[in-house]
């Protein structure tokens, strides 16, 4: 999508030659625009660690570059027990992305049974197909939303369409395009009007800081909200559709996106506003039955609570503390929707509803393995 | 309640002169604790006005001391002009707080058929008798909603109990226990085990400044959250009640409170949980029967929801932007909570359920008023 009117994806890599990777340092957004180079294990470790990208796409993309710098790092000195420390490495830097161990086993198995002196050429090749697949699933997911947002604006007689959103499932949370923005992103560019709520999306102002961000950058209109605004927007007919990503959905439905999202599904559910969840199907989890109870959910750092970050009035980059100190604090970063809360599905094959038989139906090559 | 130790009310006459109020200048918690002199009508007006006070209770002992300050500065020259001057400058300072206009109309009411000699005497027994009956009514509403936390913590064998709050409602808000903190610091003073989840409340971030604070000086184990979390937190067995304050409540019991609170409500329903929701009875609403469509709800300043202001790094009180420049907001104060989702209200005459016909059996002074 457009930054400064130039196309750019999340992470690619550097047309030198092809081994630096670069990728947008999201810790500086909105006050600045940083790029950032990537050239060994730790550097990919810490960028998926300490936040420099995030969300669930992004997170796979750039793990698949990451295991492909660890496998050329090692140049001729092929040891599969280093590959394996890269990818545990890796895996743990955010444990409750399943696109992360994901795209770590594609790498996995696309080089293990392969020459080692191919594995540099074919860790690329995996990660640039990681990274296009990811492009293209997000497009198509567009395409099939933008058609829930056009029928909406149809009974509204070509009114905007008023969509919350809740975190960044945008563009900057993937390679390109977003889950829950692309049909926001299509809807616009073919002519649809749309007003976009914006979740601030507290602690870590995902919302603020890129989703408002990005819609700025592509020209969407938007309004930014405190998390708690939602429900009243929704009693009050302001909202006409919710759209947010996930980090993990059940074969059952159960939708697991950042902590907050629940309550919004409870609102929509309260208002009878459709509440759609938006993703590629990597994100989809053949083994959990119930989201609730079995999808682990990550606690963070309490700084987060207590220390927000931004732009001083001097202009620097600061951050101040807002509770009285050594204030306890629990900052779990998911909470999971269940199934029944939920409208529907909008992957990169069509929208589904988010129903065990039916997300099999689309996904029939997944009945086995559950 | 307790600052340091020392038993503290959040207003209070001088006792070297009882002329001199003073008031804890609320703008600096909880990053300093301040007293503030108020002297003269100006002063009040602004502490008002300014927010060095706020709360429903305490803006109407401020202004019942206002009126004191007012007429007793006059001394010998007693003029009904500048009695009606104070009274539209003091209910001017906050146009939406009701329980000011009523504090000042008491006053005058007090007065006004008195001889002029003793009106200063006769104020400032009015301004105490209204601090003295809202510390009162809020210990009344301690001690019922005591009760409900006790059954708890006896149907958990004992352990202690899990209360969630949002924004503040404590003692700082009132003259004295708060009305939702209320129940708290009573179980908690009775030897009932208890532990607060404590909302932040964007945008202005009371439950991190405010009610963090109160019960930390009060030693009461409590926990510091995004409001993003109740819900997760509710999903999973951790929260035994929530208990808010209201700004105003209908006599059909649909509640105005902070925005946000509805989500909690909404999770609440969803989950099983308790949701009480204390006041005094001076919050009541007797001519609205439709909270959601006739409660009017404050639009504030952008503003706050752009800009955080805390501690900087340096020890400083400064603010922040978290937002891209110029990026639209919208920010509604309070949304309403819908009586069907309310178990009860907790008033200074007991425990109600949130509907008409129970409400008015509690209060049947204000059938006729319907």
């Amino acid at each position: 999508m457009q930054v400064n009117n130039i196309p750019y994806r999340t992470i690619w890599p550097d047309p030198e030659d092809n081994k630096t990777i670069r990728i947008i340092d999201q810790r500086h957004l909105p006050h600045e625009f940083v790029e950032e180079e990537l050239t060994c294990l730790d550097d990919f470790v810490i960028a998926i660690k300490d936040m420099h990208v995030r969300g669930a796409g992004l997170i796979g993309a750039t793990a698949g570059f990451g295991m492909y710098s660890a496998i050329s790092g090692m140049e001729g000195n092929m040891d599969p027990a280093h590959i394996s420390h890269a990818a545990e490495a890796l895996k743990r830097a955010r444990p409750t992305a399943s696109n992360l161990a994901w795209a770590v086993d594609r790498q996995l198995a696309a080089i293990l049974d392969q020459p080692v002196e191919k594995w540099p050429d074919i860790a690329f090749i995996t990660a640039c197909a990681i990274a296009d697949e990811d492009a293209e699933y997000c497009r198509r997911i567009g395409e099939h939303g933008k058609k829930i947002i056009a029928d909406i604006c149809a009974k509204k007689n070509g009114e905007p369409v008023n969509i919350l959103t809740h975190c960044n499932a945008g563009w900057l949370a993937f390679v390109d395009y977003g889950s829950a923005t692309a049909p926001i992103y299509a809807a616009h560019a073919a002519g649809v009007p749309v007003h976009v709520w914006v979740d601030e999306t507290r602690p870590w102002l995902q919302g603020a800081n890129l989703t408002a961000w990005e819609l700025a950058e592509e020209k969407v209109p938007h309004t930014l909200i405190a998390d708690n605004t939602g429900g009243h927007l929704m009693q009050h007919g302001l909202v006409d559709l919710v759209i947010v990503g996930t980090d993990r959905t059940t074969y059952t439905g159960d939708v697991a996106n950042k902590i907050g999202t629940y309550l919004k599904a409870l609102a929509a559910r309260d208002n009878g506003v459709p509440f759609y969840v938006a993703l590629p199907s990597s994100t989809f989890d053949w083994e959990l039955r119930d989201g609730v109870q079995e999808i682990p959910i990550e606690k963070r750092s309490g700084k987060e609570i207590t220390q927000i970050s931004g732009k001083t009035e001097e202009g620097a980059i600061g951050s101040i503390r807002i509770a009285p100190e050594n204030t306890d604090t629990a900052n779990y970063g998911f909470d999971v929707t269940p199934a029944r809360l939920v409208t529907g599905l909008i992957t990169e094959r069509g929208i589904t509803a988010a129903e065990e038989q039916a997300i099999l139906t689309m996904f029939p090559e997944k009945k086995s393995s559950i």
